[in-house]
């Protein structure tokens, strides 16, 4: 951050850039436990209000018993606003919602907070807040307040999107990416990069015999089967921007452990493929924005496994690797195996690889 | 809205725009009782897991003994960004702890979501967080989750900020702007029209003999004073874009009443009575940032003004008027009665007047 003296497009890339500035901006200056526990979603305390509550109490949390919530944000700014397999307003319902059911929460409520630039169409408008109601439906929960701002021509691109979601975690429920263990397997619920590749393909104009689809799709329903299946499940996470390898190295640094993973487990389309290699991204750290990982003791993967693959959006799941004890004086990492013997690091990515992706 | 075929900046101005654009397309497709209410923050009850609880249960509410949250957003555009009497910053933290605190609820936690623009200066966005975790602690509420998104330059101007809110409501709190009653006094919490005649001279350079700064300031422990002395207070609500005209014209509909002010008795500092003078603005639609409405019944008005003036923030708190019955087939409205015996009718803005003021 020393060099860093103005915002740059890596800042928001999900990866090396933004973990900085969150570190040494926005800890620094809110930090909290809730909060510097990086997770997803806040998980914290009410107050719990009994027979003696008090509206008025800034005690939060001083009752055992109090029910926790957990709040997750974000921010959408993608472009195009529509693309194939969805647009911004399931975008903006998927990935709140997702990030909210990561910490184990049951997802309920969601705001929604408008910027429009002037002259954007009204019809489009309708149209994604029409998808962001279906979205909600399909998710179980409801919009229950909104903001609108309208910017000036030039003060914003067509519109974009904050949804902040609040979640009910249950008593017992701790799950946190510095629970992983030695012994644990990783799963993906899905096929990797798809929304990464079809938003660049939009964009760029590019055609693949099979067209490539967002996997856009909220996920709590998922995440609740697995939790049913897999009692000791450690944690979720979606992995939007940078991919599988921000999270996973997420994972790595806050558990204090190496996570490694088989190339040939890792399931990715072929085109999705293609498109990477032609492009010359790595699928690892594409974005996805209807999948999540998931970290479960060794004896309750299978049964995770055969939970998520009931679910709608969980077809393709697969166990693609496993969590390893740290030899003494190595720093956290995550490794690829690839399918002919050898192994490389898997970083998060350094600066941005593809801007306003979500 | 068959006229307005695209977004305008009259949508976002908190007048009778904004209200056809939330009646006409967000209630109507992401219509529920809590959001379709109308009141600045939407409450709704958590399931409130007890013995029984599950985290995948859809049945929030079923329990009658259930928690209720209240739940706010307020996306932020302000232009400048830095103006007399804080920044945007400032108005990012206290704009939602406002919304939240209007249900009544105790104020626990915000999200907060930036999207900067590329090539923002690193210390002008540290010091908008300073200035946003001071103010947080000021009013007693931890920042637990965030998002950053960043875009090119020109898809932004500089930096905008949603934050979302979250609190509770004691049991039996059931304030609403639909709660009015004939006989009701209508207070305010201090001078109007300070916050939107500093950003307006801010962005005019004009300058005044005593210049006039933001009142931005959050006002939850001020609305908490106000409950414990007049426990049957109907509502509250922070006069923010569209002044105090927009509150009064939504309560009015709300509740179906008329209601009256006083001219001569609305706090007004010279100075912006002055700038609105000059500028041909009504003072009474012009946004605050740090006032609030109340609405009492008349035999705790008394009480409810000492609390507020016993307050920080509230020392220029003012009995500006009173809640009247409807009179057959006449149609809700507000009506100022001037020093001179007559009275006009206190419509919302139709247009837009000040863009970009929060």
């Amino acid at each position: 951050m020393a060099s860093d003296t103005t915002v740059l497009l890596g800042h928001g890339s999900g990866g090396q850039m933004m973990k900085r500035l969150i570190d040494e901006v926005f800890l620094e200056e809110f930090g909290n436990p809730a909060l510097c526990a990086g997770n997803d979603a806040g998980v914290a305390p009410l107050a719990g209000f009994g027979a003696t509550g008090s509206a008025d109490s800034t005690d939060a949390g001083a009752n055992a018993d109090a029910p926790r919530i957990a709040l997750s944000t974000d921010s959408f700014v993608v472009t195009p606003q529509f693309f194939p397999g969805g647009n911004i307003g399931r975008l903006a319902v998927c990935g709140t919602v997702n990030d909210v059911a990561t910490s184990g929460a049951a997802v309920r409520y969601l705001s929604c907070g408008f910027i429009l630039e002037e002259g954007y169409p009204m019809d489009k408008l309708r149209e994604i807040c029409r998808t962001m109601a279906a979205t909600a439906r399909e998710a179980g929960v409801a919009i229950i307040t909104g903001d609108t701002k309208v910017v000036e021509r030039g003060g914003a691109d067509g519109v974009y999107i904050n949804t902040a979601g609040v979640g009910e975690v249950a008593p017992g429920v701790n799950l946190s990416g510095a629970a992983c263990q030695p012994g644990d397997k990783v799963l993906v619920s899905g096929t990797l990069g798809d929304h990464g590749i079809a938003i660049m393909s939009q964009r760029e104009g590019l055609a693949f015999s099979t067209p490539v689809e967002s996997d856009a799709a909220p996920l709590n329903h998922l995440i609740a089967a697995v939790m049913d299946a897999a009692p000791h499940v450690r944690c979720f996470r979606d992995p939007t921007r940078g991919g599988l390898a921000s999270t996973l190295n997420e994972f790595a640094a806050a558990s204090h452990v190496r996570i490694d993973i088989d190339e040939e487990a890792v399931p990715v389309r072929d085109a999705v493929r293609g498109a990477c290699e032609m492009l010359g991204y790595d699928v690892l750290q594409v974005a996805n924005e209807g999948k999540m990982v998931a970290v479960v003791p060794a004896d309750e993967a299978d049964a995770a496994l055969a939970a998520m693959r009931a679910c709608r959006y969980g077809e393709n799941a697969a166990i693609i690797g496993e969590v390893l004890e740290l030899a003494e004086g190595v720093e956290p990492s995550v490794r690829v195996r690839t399918p002919w013997g050898s192994s490389r690091i898997l970083d998060m990515l350094v600066g941005e690889q593809l801007p306003r992706i979500c």
